[in-house]
Protein backbone atom coordinates (compact mmCIF):
# COMPACT_ATOMS: atom_id res chain seq x y z
CA UNK A 1 0.00 0.00 0.00
CA UNK A 2 1.36 3.34 -1.34
CA UNK A 3 1.47 5.59 1.65
CA UNK A 4 4.42 8.23 0.87
CA UNK A 5 5.11 10.40 -2.49
CA UNK A 6 7.24 9.62 -5.35
CA UNK A 7 9.29 12.52 -6.49
CA UNK A 8 11.55 12.22 -9.38
CA UNK A 9 13.85 15.50 -10.36
CA UNK A 10 14.56 15.73 -13.94
CA UNK A 11 16.57 17.69 -16.50
CA UNK A 12 20.44 18.01 -18.24
CA UNK A 13 23.75 18.66 -16.70
CA UNK A 14 24.29 22.14 -15.01
CA UNK A 15 20.56 22.75 -14.48
CA UNK A 16 21.19 22.02 -10.26
CA UNK A 17 19.63 18.88 -10.07
CA UNK A 18 21.48 18.01 -7.14
CA UNK A 19 22.29 21.00 -5.37
CA UNK A 20 18.65 21.66 -5.01
CA UNK A 21 17.27 18.49 -4.38
CA UNK A 22 19.94 18.34 -1.02
CA UNK A 23 18.40 21.54 -0.53
CA UNK A 24 14.37 20.26 -0.83
CA UNK A 25 15.22 17.18 1.54
CA UNK A 26 16.76 19.58 4.24
CA UNK A 27 13.26 22.07 3.37
CA UNK A 28 10.89 19.65 3.68
CA UNK A 29 12.49 18.02 6.96
CA UNK A 30 11.85 21.24 7.72
CA UNK A 31 8.43 20.81 7.21
CA UNK A 32 8.22 17.86 9.32
CA UNK A 33 8.18 15.78 6.44
CA UNK A 34 10.23 12.12 6.43
CA UNK A 35 12.60 12.43 3.36
CA UNK A 36 15.24 10.03 1.43
CA UNK A 37 17.10 11.90 -1.37
CA UNK A 38 18.44 9.21 -3.92
CA UNK A 39 19.59 8.78 -7.45
CA UNK A 40 20.29 5.39 -9.04
CA UNK A 41 21.56 3.09 -8.50
CA UNK A 42 21.85 4.71 -4.85
CA UNK A 43 24.13 2.18 -2.87
CA UNK A 44 21.76 -0.90 -4.09
CA UNK A 45 24.37 -3.60 -4.70
CA UNK A 46 22.65 -5.53 -7.79
CA UNK A 47 22.68 -1.66 -9.06
CA UNK A 48 25.75 -1.01 -8.45
CA UNK A 49 27.30 -4.43 -10.71
CA UNK A 50 24.91 -3.22 -13.27
CA UNK A 51 26.26 0.46 -13.00
CA UNK A 52 30.07 -0.82 -13.12
CA UNK A 53 28.69 -3.31 -16.35
CA UNK A 54 27.51 0.16 -18.15
CA UNK A 55 30.41 2.52 -16.94
CA UNK A 56 33.20 -0.04 -17.76
CA UNK A 57 35.67 1.31 -20.13
CA UNK A 58 36.84 -1.90 -21.55
CA UNK A 59 32.87 -2.24 -22.99
CA UNK A 60 34.02 -0.23 -26.24
CA UNK A 61 31.51 -2.85 -28.13
CA UNK A 62 27.90 -1.85 -25.81
CA UNK A 63 25.22 -1.58 -27.97
CA UNK A 64 22.53 1.00 -27.31
CA UNK A 65 19.65 -1.38 -26.67
CA UNK A 66 21.90 -3.50 -24.38
CA UNK A 67 23.00 -0.17 -22.27
CA UNK A 68 19.33 0.56 -22.00
CA UNK A 69 18.20 -2.63 -20.80
CA UNK A 70 20.72 -2.52 -18.10
CA UNK A 71 19.89 0.90 -17.19
CA UNK A 72 15.98 -0.45 -16.83
CA UNK A 73 17.23 -3.55 -14.73
CA UNK A 74 19.15 -1.10 -12.56
CA UNK A 75 16.00 0.74 -12.11
CA UNK A 76 14.04 -1.51 -11.30
CA UNK A 77 16.41 -2.80 -8.45
CA UNK A 78 16.85 0.46 -6.82
CA UNK A 79 13.16 0.84 -7.04
CA UNK A 80 12.24 -2.10 -5.49
CA UNK A 81 15.29 -2.04 -2.60
CA UNK A 82 15.02 1.95 -1.74
CA UNK A 83 12.35 3.53 -3.14
CA UNK A 84 9.12 1.46 -2.33
CA UNK A 85 10.16 0.91 0.96
CA UNK A 86 10.57 4.65 1.69
CA UNK A 87 7.51 5.42 0.14
CA UNK A 88 5.98 2.32 2.06
CA UNK A 89 6.99 3.91 5.43
CA UNK A 90 5.15 7.20 4.58
CA UNK A 91 8.10 9.31 3.23
CA UNK A 92 8.80 11.65 0.85
CA UNK A 93 11.59 9.96 -2.16
CA UNK A 94 13.05 12.31 -4.12
CA UNK A 95 15.07 10.72 -6.85
CA UNK A 96 17.49 12.86 -8.97
CA UNK A 97 17.05 11.00 -12.67
CA UNK A 98 14.22 8.58 -13.81
CA UNK A 99 12.38 6.75 -16.30
CA UNK A 100 12.13 10.28 -17.81
CA UNK A 101 15.77 10.94 -18.49
CA UNK A 102 16.02 7.33 -20.55
CA UNK A 103 13.09 8.56 -22.93
CA UNK A 104 14.50 11.56 -24.07
CA UNK A 105 18.67 10.67 -23.53
CA UNK A 106 18.58 7.19 -25.09
CA UNK A 107 14.76 7.10 -26.61
CA UNK A 108 14.89 10.45 -27.99
CA UNK A 109 18.67 11.94 -28.39
CA UNK A 110 20.59 8.13 -28.85
CA UNK A 111 17.47 7.46 -31.30
CA UNK A 112 16.58 4.46 -30.34
CA UNK A 113 12.90 5.53 -29.95
CA UNK A 114 10.75 7.02 -27.01
CA UNK A 115 8.13 4.33 -27.46
CA UNK A 116 9.97 0.96 -27.36
CA UNK A 117 12.20 2.57 -24.60
CA UNK A 118 9.00 3.19 -22.48
CA UNK A 119 8.04 0.09 -23.02
CA UNK A 120 10.93 -1.73 -21.07
CA UNK A 121 10.81 1.01 -18.28
CA UNK A 122 6.82 0.26 -17.96
CA UNK A 123 8.16 -3.65 -17.38
CA UNK A 124 11.02 -2.64 -14.83
CA UNK A 125 9.02 0.07 -12.97
CA UNK A 126 5.29 -1.94 -13.54
CA UNK A 127 3.00 1.01 -12.72
CA UNK A 128 5.19 2.92 -9.83
CA UNK A 129 5.15 5.84 -11.80
CA UNK A 130 6.42 9.09 -9.98
CA UNK A 131 3.58 11.34 -8.25
CA UNK A 132 5.46 14.41 -9.57
CA UNK A 133 8.11 15.14 -12.10
CA UNK A 134 10.34 18.44 -11.77
CA UNK A 135 11.67 19.13 -15.01
CA UNK A 136 14.74 21.41 -14.61
CA UNK A 137 14.72 23.60 -17.85
CA UNK A 138 17.48 25.29 -18.78
CA UNK A 139 18.98 25.79 -22.50
CA UNK A 140 21.93 23.75 -23.46
CA UNK A 141 24.09 26.53 -24.27
CA UNK A 142 23.75 27.68 -20.46
CA UNK A 143 23.96 24.75 -18.64
CA UNK A 144 26.77 23.85 -20.34
CA UNK A 145 28.12 27.04 -19.47
CA UNK A 146 27.53 26.87 -16.11
CA UNK A 147 29.28 23.20 -16.06
CA UNK A 148 32.35 25.13 -17.65
CA UNK A 149 32.52 27.82 -15.27
CA UNK A 150 31.94 25.18 -12.15
CA UNK A 151 35.67 23.89 -13.71
CA UNK A 152 37.01 27.07 -12.92
CA UNK A 153 36.96 28.34 -17.05
CA UNK A 154 38.77 25.06 -17.94
CA UNK A 155 38.62 24.90 -21.26
CA UNK A 156 36.24 21.66 -22.36
CA UNK A 157 35.68 19.53 -25.84
CA UNK A 158 32.25 20.75 -25.46
CA UNK A 159 32.04 21.36 -29.35
CA UNK A 160 29.07 21.96 -31.72
CA UNK A 161 27.96 17.80 -31.88
CA UNK A 162 27.98 18.16 -27.70
CA UNK A 163 25.63 21.12 -28.02
CA UNK A 164 22.83 19.48 -31.03
CA UNK A 165 23.08 16.04 -28.73
CA UNK A 166 21.64 18.41 -25.76
CA UNK A 167 19.11 19.96 -27.56
CA UNK A 168 17.85 16.62 -28.66
CA UNK A 169 17.92 15.95 -25.19
CA UNK A 170 15.94 19.12 -24.44
CA UNK A 171 13.48 18.36 -26.76
CA UNK A 172 12.27 14.84 -25.83
CA UNK A 173 11.95 16.50 -21.85
CA UNK A 174 9.67 19.33 -23.50
CA UNK A 175 8.01 16.43 -25.55
CA UNK A 176 7.13 14.62 -22.16
CA UNK A 177 6.62 17.76 -20.32
CA UNK A 178 3.36 17.66 -23.40
CA UNK A 179 2.68 14.46 -22.73
CA UNK A 180 2.17 14.27 -19.29
CA UNK A 181 0.83 17.38 -18.22
CA UNK A 182 -0.54 16.49 -14.41
CA UNK A 183 2.91 14.82 -13.99
CA UNK A 184 5.54 16.97 -15.19
CA UNK A 185 5.73 20.44 -14.38
CA UNK A 186 8.14 22.55 -15.79
CA UNK A 187 10.85 24.58 -13.33
CA UNK A 188 12.39 27.67 -14.89
CA UNK A 189 16.42 26.14 -14.17
CA UNK A 190 17.99 29.71 -15.44
CA UNK A 191 16.47 31.84 -12.53
CA UNK A 192 18.49 31.83 -9.69
CA UNK A 193 19.27 29.09 -7.22
CA UNK A 194 16.70 30.32 -4.33
CA UNK A 195 13.82 31.00 -6.92
CA UNK A 196 14.16 27.54 -8.15
CA UNK A 197 14.56 25.98 -4.91
CA UNK A 198 11.32 27.98 -4.00
CA UNK A 199 9.22 26.87 -7.09
CA UNK A 200 10.34 23.44 -6.34
CA UNK A 201 9.27 23.17 -2.62
CA UNK A 202 6.03 25.02 -3.68
CA UNK A 203 5.23 22.12 -6.29
CA UNK A 204 6.09 19.08 -3.64
CA UNK A 205 4.06 20.64 -1.13
CA UNK A 206 1.12 20.88 -3.17
CA UNK A 207 1.23 17.89 -4.52
CA UNK A 208 2.34 16.48 -1.08
CA UNK A 209 -0.53 18.23 0.84
CA UNK A 210 -3.21 18.37 -1.48
CA UNK A 211 -3.33 14.42 -2.08
CA UNK A 212 -5.28 12.40 0.31
CA UNK A 213 -3.61 8.48 1.14
CA UNK B 1 21.42 -7.85 -45.31
CA UNK B 2 20.52 -11.50 -44.20
CA UNK B 3 22.51 -14.26 -45.60
CA UNK B 4 22.37 -17.26 -43.51
CA UNK B 5 20.19 -18.92 -41.08
CA UNK B 6 19.22 -18.59 -37.29
CA UNK B 7 17.81 -21.77 -35.71
CA UNK B 8 17.13 -22.40 -31.64
CA UNK B 9 17.09 -24.80 -30.27
CA UNK B 10 14.78 -25.19 -27.08
CA UNK B 11 13.16 -27.17 -24.15
CA UNK B 12 14.39 -28.26 -20.60
CA UNK B 13 17.18 -29.83 -19.04
CA UNK B 14 17.25 -33.73 -19.58
CA UNK B 15 16.04 -33.04 -23.22
CA UNK B 16 19.17 -33.34 -24.32
CA UNK B 17 20.15 -30.11 -26.46
CA UNK B 18 23.62 -29.36 -25.92
CA UNK B 19 24.87 -33.31 -27.35
CA UNK B 20 22.18 -33.41 -30.21
CA UNK B 21 23.38 -29.36 -31.17
CA UNK B 22 26.95 -30.43 -31.29
CA UNK B 23 26.27 -33.61 -33.25
CA UNK B 24 24.00 -31.26 -35.59
CA UNK B 25 26.89 -28.84 -36.17
CA UNK B 26 29.11 -32.09 -37.43
CA UNK B 27 26.08 -33.15 -39.56
CA UNK B 28 25.58 -29.65 -41.19
CA UNK B 29 29.07 -29.46 -41.84
CA UNK B 30 29.05 -32.74 -44.09
CA UNK B 31 26.39 -31.31 -45.96
CA UNK B 32 28.70 -28.43 -46.85
CA UNK B 33 27.52 -25.83 -44.74
CA UNK B 34 29.86 -23.52 -42.40
CA UNK B 35 28.06 -23.33 -38.98
CA UNK B 36 28.20 -21.35 -35.79
CA UNK B 37 26.87 -23.17 -32.32
CA UNK B 38 26.41 -20.76 -29.86
CA UNK B 39 24.61 -20.39 -26.36
CA UNK B 40 24.15 -17.42 -24.40
CA UNK B 41 26.62 -15.16 -23.20
CA UNK B 42 28.80 -17.42 -25.52
CA UNK B 43 32.39 -15.98 -24.83
CA UNK B 44 31.16 -12.08 -25.28
CA UNK B 45 32.54 -10.14 -23.15
CA UNK B 46 29.83 -7.73 -22.07
CA UNK B 47 27.13 -10.64 -22.08
CA UNK B 48 29.44 -12.58 -19.67
CA UNK B 49 29.92 -9.39 -17.38
CA UNK B 50 25.65 -9.60 -17.30
CA UNK B 51 26.05 -12.94 -16.44
CA UNK B 52 28.02 -12.80 -13.65
CA UNK B 53 25.41 -10.31 -12.10
CA UNK B 54 23.00 -12.99 -12.55
CA UNK B 55 24.66 -15.50 -11.65
CA UNK B 56 26.07 -13.80 -8.36
CA UNK B 57 25.30 -16.10 -5.38
CA UNK B 58 25.17 -13.18 -3.16
CA UNK B 59 22.50 -11.31 -5.04
CA UNK B 60 19.74 -13.12 -2.90
CA UNK B 61 17.82 -9.83 -2.97
CA UNK B 62 17.57 -9.82 -7.06
CA UNK B 63 14.31 -9.18 -8.60
CA UNK B 64 12.31 -11.36 -11.17
CA UNK B 65 11.95 -8.33 -13.49
CA UNK B 66 15.60 -7.24 -13.09
CA UNK B 67 16.67 -10.68 -13.65
CA UNK B 68 14.34 -10.80 -17.00
CA UNK B 69 15.68 -7.35 -18.43
CA UNK B 70 19.46 -8.41 -17.41
CA UNK B 71 18.78 -11.91 -19.46
CA UNK B 72 17.59 -9.73 -22.26
CA UNK B 73 20.56 -7.39 -22.00
CA UNK B 74 23.02 -10.40 -22.73
CA UNK B 75 20.63 -11.30 -25.41
CA UNK B 76 21.29 -8.36 -27.37
CA UNK B 77 24.77 -8.19 -27.28
CA UNK B 78 25.27 -11.84 -27.78
CA UNK B 79 22.80 -11.58 -30.93
CA UNK B 80 24.91 -8.09 -32.02
CA UNK B 81 27.92 -9.67 -31.53
CA UNK B 82 28.23 -12.93 -32.47
CA UNK B 83 24.79 -14.29 -33.64
CA UNK B 84 23.95 -11.80 -36.74
CA UNK B 85 27.81 -11.19 -37.57
CA UNK B 86 27.80 -15.01 -38.47
CA UNK B 87 24.47 -14.91 -39.84
CA UNK B 88 25.81 -12.27 -41.68
CA UNK B 89 28.96 -14.33 -43.51
CA UNK B 90 26.36 -16.77 -44.33
CA UNK B 91 26.13 -19.38 -41.83
CA UNK B 92 23.69 -21.50 -39.91
CA UNK B 93 23.94 -20.45 -36.78
CA UNK B 94 22.70 -22.86 -33.83
CA UNK B 95 22.17 -21.24 -30.87
CA UNK B 96 20.68 -23.42 -27.28
CA UNK B 97 18.10 -21.43 -26.08
CA UNK B 98 16.79 -18.08 -27.23
CA UNK B 99 13.82 -15.86 -26.92
CA UNK B 100 11.47 -19.00 -26.15
CA UNK B 101 13.44 -19.92 -23.04
CA UNK B 102 12.79 -16.36 -21.34
CA UNK B 103 8.66 -16.63 -22.84
CA UNK B 104 8.55 -20.05 -20.76
CA UNK B 105 10.57 -20.06 -17.50
CA UNK B 106 10.44 -16.24 -16.66
CA UNK B 107 7.05 -15.18 -18.60
CA UNK B 108 5.24 -18.41 -17.61
CA UNK B 109 6.63 -20.13 -15.01
CA UNK B 110 7.93 -17.74 -13.18
CA UNK B 111 4.59 -15.38 -13.60
CA UNK B 112 5.95 -12.62 -14.61
CA UNK B 113 3.71 -12.84 -17.57
CA UNK B 114 4.48 -13.95 -21.18
CA UNK B 115 3.22 -10.84 -23.03
CA UNK B 116 4.93 -8.86 -20.79
CA UNK B 117 8.47 -10.40 -21.08
CA UNK B 118 7.89 -10.86 -24.93
CA UNK B 119 7.73 -7.11 -24.80
CA UNK B 120 11.26 -6.74 -23.39
CA UNK B 121 12.78 -9.66 -25.53
CA UNK B 122 11.36 -7.82 -28.85
CA UNK B 123 13.26 -4.59 -27.80
CA UNK B 124 16.68 -6.44 -27.03
CA UNK B 125 15.73 -8.19 -30.50
CA UNK B 126 14.95 -5.70 -32.60
CA UNK B 127 12.87 -8.28 -35.18
CA UNK B 128 15.89 -10.36 -35.97
CA UNK B 129 13.62 -13.67 -34.87
CA UNK B 130 14.98 -17.37 -35.37
CA UNK B 131 14.43 -18.86 -38.39
CA UNK B 132 13.58 -22.20 -37.07
CA UNK B 133 13.55 -23.08 -33.27
CA UNK B 134 13.40 -27.15 -32.87
CA UNK B 135 11.48 -27.61 -29.57
CA UNK B 136 12.94 -30.64 -27.61
CA UNK B 137 9.57 -31.86 -25.76
CA UNK B 138 10.17 -34.25 -22.99
CA UNK B 139 8.48 -35.15 -20.03
CA UNK B 140 9.42 -33.28 -16.34
CA UNK B 141 9.60 -36.84 -15.15
CA UNK B 142 11.64 -38.18 -18.04
CA UNK B 143 13.56 -35.33 -18.41
CA UNK B 144 14.54 -35.27 -14.63
CA UNK B 145 15.29 -38.79 -14.60
CA UNK B 146 17.72 -38.60 -17.16
CA UNK B 147 19.24 -35.93 -14.68
CA UNK B 148 19.33 -38.11 -12.09
CA UNK B 149 20.69 -40.87 -13.87
CA UNK B 150 23.84 -38.71 -15.90
CA UNK B 151 24.35 -37.89 -11.89
CA UNK B 152 24.95 -41.61 -11.45
CA UNK B 153 22.29 -42.32 -9.76
CA UNK B 154 22.39 -40.08 -6.90
CA UNK B 155 19.73 -38.79 -5.01
CA UNK B 156 18.26 -35.03 -5.95
CA UNK B 157 16.30 -32.97 -4.30
CA UNK B 158 13.98 -33.31 -7.38
CA UNK B 159 10.75 -32.57 -5.07
CA UNK B 160 7.13 -32.19 -6.12
CA UNK B 161 7.54 -28.34 -6.47
CA UNK B 162 10.22 -28.88 -8.55
CA UNK B 163 8.72 -31.04 -11.04
CA UNK B 164 5.33 -28.15 -10.54
CA UNK B 165 7.72 -25.67 -12.06
CA UNK B 166 8.91 -27.73 -14.69
CA UNK B 167 5.53 -28.83 -15.21
CA UNK B 168 4.55 -25.19 -16.03
CA UNK B 169 7.71 -24.64 -18.06
CA UNK B 170 6.83 -27.42 -20.70
CA UNK B 171 2.91 -25.74 -20.74
CA UNK B 172 4.74 -22.19 -21.16
CA UNK B 173 6.80 -24.15 -24.29
CA UNK B 174 3.43 -26.08 -25.56
CA UNK B 175 1.35 -22.79 -25.86
CA UNK B 176 4.53 -20.68 -27.85
CA UNK B 177 4.11 -24.05 -30.28
CA UNK B 178 0.49 -23.37 -30.70
CA UNK B 179 1.14 -19.47 -31.37
CA UNK B 180 4.17 -20.09 -33.82
CA UNK B 181 3.48 -23.18 -35.57
CA UNK B 182 5.61 -22.43 -38.68
CA UNK B 183 8.77 -20.59 -36.56
CA UNK B 184 8.61 -23.60 -33.89
CA UNK B 185 8.86 -27.37 -34.39
CA UNK B 186 8.01 -29.88 -31.91
CA UNK B 187 11.05 -32.60 -31.73
CA UNK B 188 9.68 -35.71 -29.64
CA UNK B 189 12.61 -35.64 -27.14
CA UNK B 190 11.61 -39.14 -25.26
CA UNK B 191 13.28 -40.74 -28.72
CA UNK B 192 16.82 -42.49 -28.77
CA UNK B 193 18.99 -39.77 -29.82
CA UNK B 194 19.99 -41.20 -33.19
CA UNK B 195 16.15 -40.51 -33.59
CA UNK B 196 16.21 -36.71 -32.09
CA UNK B 197 19.05 -36.31 -34.32
CA UNK B 198 17.47 -37.65 -37.91
CA UNK B 199 14.43 -35.83 -36.94
CA UNK B 200 16.33 -32.40 -36.24
CA UNK B 201 18.73 -32.98 -38.97
CA UNK B 202 16.04 -32.94 -41.72
CA UNK B 203 13.95 -30.05 -40.00
CA UNK B 204 16.94 -28.05 -40.34
CA UNK B 205 18.10 -29.33 -44.11
CA UNK B 206 14.42 -28.64 -45.18
CA UNK B 207 14.33 -24.50 -44.02
CA UNK B 208 17.71 -24.16 -44.90
CA UNK B 209 17.82 -25.66 -48.95
CA UNK B 210 13.84 -24.26 -49.24
CA UNK B 211 14.44 -21.11 -48.83
CA UNK B 212 15.97 -18.68 -50.81
CA UNK B 213 18.19 -15.71 -49.64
Amino acid sequence: MKKGWFITIEGPEGAGKTSIMNKLAEGLRKEGLAVTATREPGGIAIAEQIREVILNKENTTMDGRTEALLYAAARRQHLVEKIKPAIERGEVVLCDRFIDSSLSYQGHARGLGMEDVYEINQFAIDEFMPDLTLLFDIRPEVGLARIQAHRSGEINRLDLEGLAFHEKVREGYLHLLGKFPSRIKRIDAEADMEQVYEDSLKLIMERVTGSVR
